[in-house]
């Protein structure tokens, strides 16, 4: 007897009827007696409405009353399915973050975790109840509603098996696994059995949409052992696993094209100590993060500064970042949207020096032109033209030589 | 300064446009230095979207689970509504009835209140901040999301008042106030500047459906001074006060039809001490509210009992009805749902012992049987077919000469 914890995305949960045939897995799964927490998202469509009716009130709605209105998607949803699992025999109770309950941070729309009672999940245990988390919710110790941010309802279920201590963590989602890239942009993707936490972090952190990277990096710190599966009938599942456990000797694993990017740059700001301090402190107090940054060499003691960030946060960053352009100096703030990251990810990268330059050789071959550049121990990233982004990924996979045998495919399944 | 305690309802907060005009007007008294609570219903139509949802899943959704369904409906509202005030820079917050916390029994879909705690009312006004609360749901001593059953906002509204010795408690809805009768179905009915708690009462628990009794049986334990008003811009309101301060000396105040009847009817009852009780005390511990009861003679020993109940607690009631039947030996249990209940309320009824003849008299006048009578201080109450409901308001309206002359009416306002 397992202790089991799933998770469903939006996709899964899209209507009445597909509430329905979770409804009925789960109801399997239990039958076979273990212990089943159901963790869900909002059905598909249902938190863009809720934050476009806010939109329609407000440019900049209430941090704390955007998270108290979007969360209400969860909770219908969970709610719904707790219905649906009573009503076929499968004794349920929906929970809001808040009733766990699971407490976070302040920082409403990206709160972080901070402590997660199990006391009501293993009460429901007791009782032969499944628990139905409304997931992507918390809430702070002041008593608000807070909201985890994308791919919150992860990033709960990984938190609860953690908690729990669960044998696994099971995410079912509208895709089969994890692909060395995105299918809908290169057609010869090949599906992957395994990936490692590590290599899972830089994908998920560069906008593979199937898990994000705060999901996988507790899944990694608390070691649970983490699938993800269609909830679509596929067989296929890639398990995330220890780097140890991986068994093929790529040197990259995955391609992938993040398209929320946006890059501010601040010209001629004055070269001296302190000054990337002074411009990125008030964007972490904010808690927007910084991903790639880039300072010139200095000229007559001037030098221009380029970062980037998600698209979502280009607005306030970029009001922050024109009042302390104001006060150091700097005369001008520029802003770009029309930018994405490509990027190669994989454990053999640290130990094959030449991956960049067959990289950045594949994208030159196509006169795409890198307008920035980060690397780390399992990933080299290039920042290049939007409209050159879906032609760098398919370059870039067949340079590595990625694509799937249609034998090897088969063999996963 | 004075504290106010303002209810929205559905209709007052029906799209973002409405919403927004409440805002204003809420905005407008925060200004003139008042300490304002804002209650809010669901946008209407929200409430039965949800129901609607549920019930397409399972003819008797879980009770519980209905509960954390339907109060996301108050809370989506409530948030928008806090994201409008802070817009137009009127600091707001909204809370969930939990986040109060407004504590209840655990009797879901129709909870009681047990406590409300005011500490973060009081802490938001000292910090210039409008609570916006949803109103209708509370939390259980359990944890559980409960919802506080028809009216429930107005409950809130009240029961909110009450806990702040409030100034006043502001019914904001789609009518003006109070009238002798539905002016849909009779269309010369009067509007009251006043009417006594205890008239009232007798209004709303017979299906006037501007204030739910619950919420009005509260106003008169707390003495919470009550008033209906429109949100749609009339001058005309409504007073709910204590009796001595009515002034006029009518007979009766209003006529009502209650459509939400249904009558349950055992025949051939073993005719001995306790079947009453016996029949009737599954019903109560099921929370359904018989209204009417009736046991004609006894013949050889049986007799018939019936009594009457909401109609939306029909199913679950006659399935407890039968099984009793089944143990006591009636051979069968009748359900109607064709009947409606036509009363007068005054407080001058028990005072005139005359009133109840002329209602009667005003009845058969008009050819419509009156299958079940009851009476109280301020009412007679008649069950009839529901075809004739609308024309015995009519008649029983115009005997007690209920209609207002137009000067009457412009001097109201």
């Amino acid at each position: 007897m397992a202790i089991i914890v799933q998770k469903y995305g939006g996709t899964s949960v899209a209507s009445l009827d597909h509430i329905r045939r979770v409804a009925e897995s789960v109801a399997a799964r239990k039958r076979n007696g273990h212990d089943l927490v159901v963790v869900v998202s909002a059905m598909s469509g249902q938190t863009d409405q809720l934050l476009e009716m806010a939109a329609k009130i407000s440019a900049e709605p209430s941090d704390r009353e955007q998270d108290a209105l979007v969360s209400t998607g969860e909770q219908v949803c969970a709610a719904l399915m707790a219905i649906t699992l009573n009503s076929i025999g499968c004794p349920a109770s929906s929970l809001m973050g808040l009733q766990l309950p699971l407490i976070t941070n302040s920082v409403h729309t990206k709160a972080r975790i901070l402590d997660l009672h199990t006391g009501k999940l293993k009460q429901l245990f007791s009782e032969g109840i499944v628990p139905v988390v409304a997931g992507f919710q918390g809430i702070s110790e002041e008593g608000n509603i807070t909201t985890l941010g994308r791919g919150g309802s992860d990033t709960t279920a990984v938190a609860i098996a953690a908690a729990l201590g669960a044998d696994c963590c099971e995410i079912y989602t509208d895709v089969d696994g994890i692909y060395t890239a995105d299918p809908n942009i290169c057609p010869k993707a090949r599906h992957l059995e395994k990936i490692s936490y590590s290599e899972m972090l830089e994908l998920a952190s560069l906008g593979a949409k199937v898990l994000h990277s705060r999901s996988v990096e507790l899944a990694q710190k608390y070691a649970v052992p983490l699938v993800v599966k269609s909830s679509f009938g596929s067989d296929k599942q890639t398990w995330i696993v220890n780097e140890e456990d991986i068994m093929e000797d790529s040197v990259i694993q995955g391609v992938t094209l993040e398209r929320n990017v946006s890059k501010i740059s601040l010209i001629r700001v004055p070269d001296r100590p302190g000054i990337a301090h002074r411009i990125l402190s008030p964007l972490a107090d904010a808690a927007i993060n910084v991903d790639m940054i880039i300072q010139n060499a200095s000229i007559d003691g001037f030098a221009d500064f380029t970062f980037t960030i998600a698209k979502t946060d280009r607005e306030k960053a970029t009001q922050l970042v024109e009042k302390v352009a104001a006060e150091i100096g700097a005369p001008k703030v520029l802003a770009a949207n029309n930018i994405v990251k490509v990027s190669a990810v994989g454990i053999g990268i640290k130990t094959n020096p030449g991956v960049a330059a067959k990289m950045f050789k594949s994208l030159s071959t196509e006169n795409i032109n890198i307008e920035m550049i980060s690397t780390s121990e399992y990933r080299i990233s290039c920042v290049i033209e939007e409209k050159y982004g879906e032609l760098a990924v398919r370059a870039i996979h067949q340079a590595f030589e990625l694509e799937g045998s249609p034998q090897a495919v088969e063999g996963e399944q």
